[in-house]
């Protein structure tokens, strides 16, 4: 005999409620930095949702502001249900938790505990104001959305993902060089829904020469363009009317800061350009790009893109950049493409990461699987953490919640 | 209101008579050939199970004889279900199209029709006789797990698994050579479960160099010992008190045709030897192992395993040779073990495949991805069938259906 199905209980709404609000959240990847992503849901007294809301863009409202507009009078007596701790400073808004006050909601359910010194304590306001206020439902899940902004808040630099597409054993162009097209169109379209939701796109000098890439987002309705980045240490790989300094996004020239003014001159009305110290140690293992001195400081790097407001990277290559950042401990999440085919010769995804006996091998833990078209995208992050910057230009873990 | 769930039909029980014979039929792998391996379930004239079996050895009775016996004087009137087309030519135990006839069932559904010439026909033996005959149930799942041997009869070569186990970035050992472990110990296990599927395993000098390999089966219970077959073309990787000579399990060396025979003296009353040309073209595409003459002619080698009874080879190593094998365009399968590790430099899981530009990459199809543990299983086969093998050695398709 058929059971006619139980209304939901209240704690059923409010789960179905986060569930709703970590996806709003997740909408506003790649726009809200250095602001974290944050989805709200209002449900009136019966529990029916009566207000959605998420946090679109650094500046402007917050989740909560938007759902809370959207319920109006029915939000009294109701509950607010967010993804992030309702902030308790004076942004553009006024702080959430004031707004929630005043929005007359008896109970507010909040999935992750707002981290940075500027913003927490909403709770504890919350409370002290006579409401109903619980943290931790669904957190993980959450959290999981909000990972590139809290990552940077813990370690003060930039939430780095490194994505690579390469044949099954390894190779990303075949021995000539040549390498259209690896992976299907359908994994190249997923790569621009990556860099769509990073705050900016990072490739080395030999990516830069070799593929004259144009790094910005193209098919996403409604994305906001990330800053496109050069490591280009000794300032001659991006050459004028290279793709990347055509102005459909901001770019900016990593140079090494001991080059003559005259070495970036052709850059000037282009493309910011920043001067930064090169990797310790000539030819090391974090040494990237060719020439004296090798690469740039990896740490140095992410501390410059911080102090832009980058709070996400989408490190694109190559193989001699990627190898710096796994050498520096600098990428907190691996996304390979990997198309079914074989090469047996030909560049490898990953140069010399200043791994040399299987003892330091890098171990990672798998986290998702999909299929692509006919190609694999396995995302997997590091079994022990990444770690924080070290540079000097990148001290802060105190991190604004609102820019 | 529940449904009472209505007897199945005759039709859905053969299906899952099929399904289950093809379960069966797995059983034999690894230890049928030069026989395909097969599934057989009798159904009473009720549509009961009365009886199954399965081809468990060459030269033992085929699936079919061990289903009726089981079933008895309960086969008369019954319906057989079997994997392959039941053969037609008198070995050992007589054709099974008679054996059926005799035991009186009335109708025979089978998966595959047998294609060699000597045991074929059995088909239309068993409608001459008035007996319900019909072909293709399940025509697909039932070839999947014969695809060694229904390869191994098209090209006239055994069917070739090429094995291997990297990091994510494809190496199989960190840059000072060591290896153990990058794979989990679940992944290794599930490795013997491939060399006990296989009639033969197969490494290059440099494998058999570095690792000292065992390549006998442990810890599957059953399991036949697979033919160790090393290919050691200077007959200089394999010395005295290696373990592949421990009498575990028969060891098969092949080394060049123009050695003199004292260069294989160390080995005498150890292992097998057989002399094999080298590949045309020194230090071409395909030449694996080092010394004048590059390494062995693929096709003769494949040849020369075919000529053992040898129907299905798992290749494990290293990147020279799976190269050659890729170059000969002689791997049928690829099982990829992938750890979720970065190493960044050390040997690469290929070598040289004769691939220089991308429009002449090796396409595949995945077919699979497990999790093994930590690990990635991934199955893949070539978009583009292999080639039958070239040798004179062996150039026969016609394949006996009984040893």
């Amino acid at each position: 005999m058929a059971t006619e199905a139980a209304a939901p209980t209240a704690r059923e709404r409010e789960r179905d409620a986060m569930r709703r609000a970590v996806a709003l959240s997740a909408r506003g990847l790649g726009s809200t930095s250095p602001n974290p992503v944050v989805g709200c849901v209002v449900l009136d007294t019966a529990g029916h949702v009566v207000g959605e809301g998420w946090h679109r863009r650094a500046g402007g409202p917050h989740a909560e502001v938007h759902a809370l507009a959207e319920a109006g009078e029915a939000a009294r007596g109701g509950t607010a249900v967010v993804t992030l701790e309702p902030c308790d400073h004076t942004g553009r808004t006024g702080p959430c938790s004031r707004a929630l006050i005043g929005a007359g909601v008896t109970r507010v359910v909040y999935a992750v505990a707002d981290p940075t010194p500027a913003a927490r304590g909403g709770a504890e306001t919350l409370a002290a104001a006579g409401i109903d206020t619980e943290g931790g439902l669904l957190a993980e899940e959450a959290a999981e959305v909000n990972a590139p902004w809290l990552t940077s808040v813990r370690l003060g630099r930039p939430y780095v993902r490194w994505k690579y597409a390469a044949t099954l054993d390894g190779r990303t162009a075949a021995a000539d060089g040549t390498s259209r097209w690896i992976t299907s169109g359908a994994a190249r379209a997923d790569v621009h829904r990556l860099r769509a939701e990073a705050d900016a796109v990072l490739v080395g000098s030999g990516t830069a020469r070799a593929d004259d890439p144009h790094l910005a987002v193209r098919g996403v309705p409604g994305a906001v363009q990330p800053l496109r980045v050069v490591a280009d240490t000794g300032a001659r790989a991006v050459r004028p009317g290279a793709r990347v300094l055509d102005g459909e996004a901001p770019t900016l020239i990593a140079v090494a800061d001991d080059l003559p003014d005259a070495a970036t001159a052709h850059l000037d009305g282009h493309a910011e350009v920043v001067r930064l110290p090169r990797a310790a140690g000539t030819g090391g293992p974090s040494g990237h790009g060719s020439g004296p001195g090798g690469g740039l400081d990896v740490a140095a790097l992410l501390g410059a893109l911080h102090d832009r407001g980058v709070r996400s990277v989408l490190l694109e290559g190559g193989a001699i950049l990627a190898g710096a950042f796994v050498a520096a401990r600098a990428v907190d999440r691996v996304t390979a493409y990997l198309a079914p085919a074989l090469l047996g010769t030909g560049p490898a995804a990953l140069a010399d990461a200043g791994i040399a006996t299987i003892a330091d091998v890098l171990r990672l833990t798998v986290t998702a699987v999909d299929r692509i078209g006919p190609d694999l995208r396995i995302d997997a992050v590091p079994v022990v953490p990444a770690i924080p910057a070290v540079s000097a230009s990148a001290p802060a873990v105190h991190m604004p919640k609102e820019s």
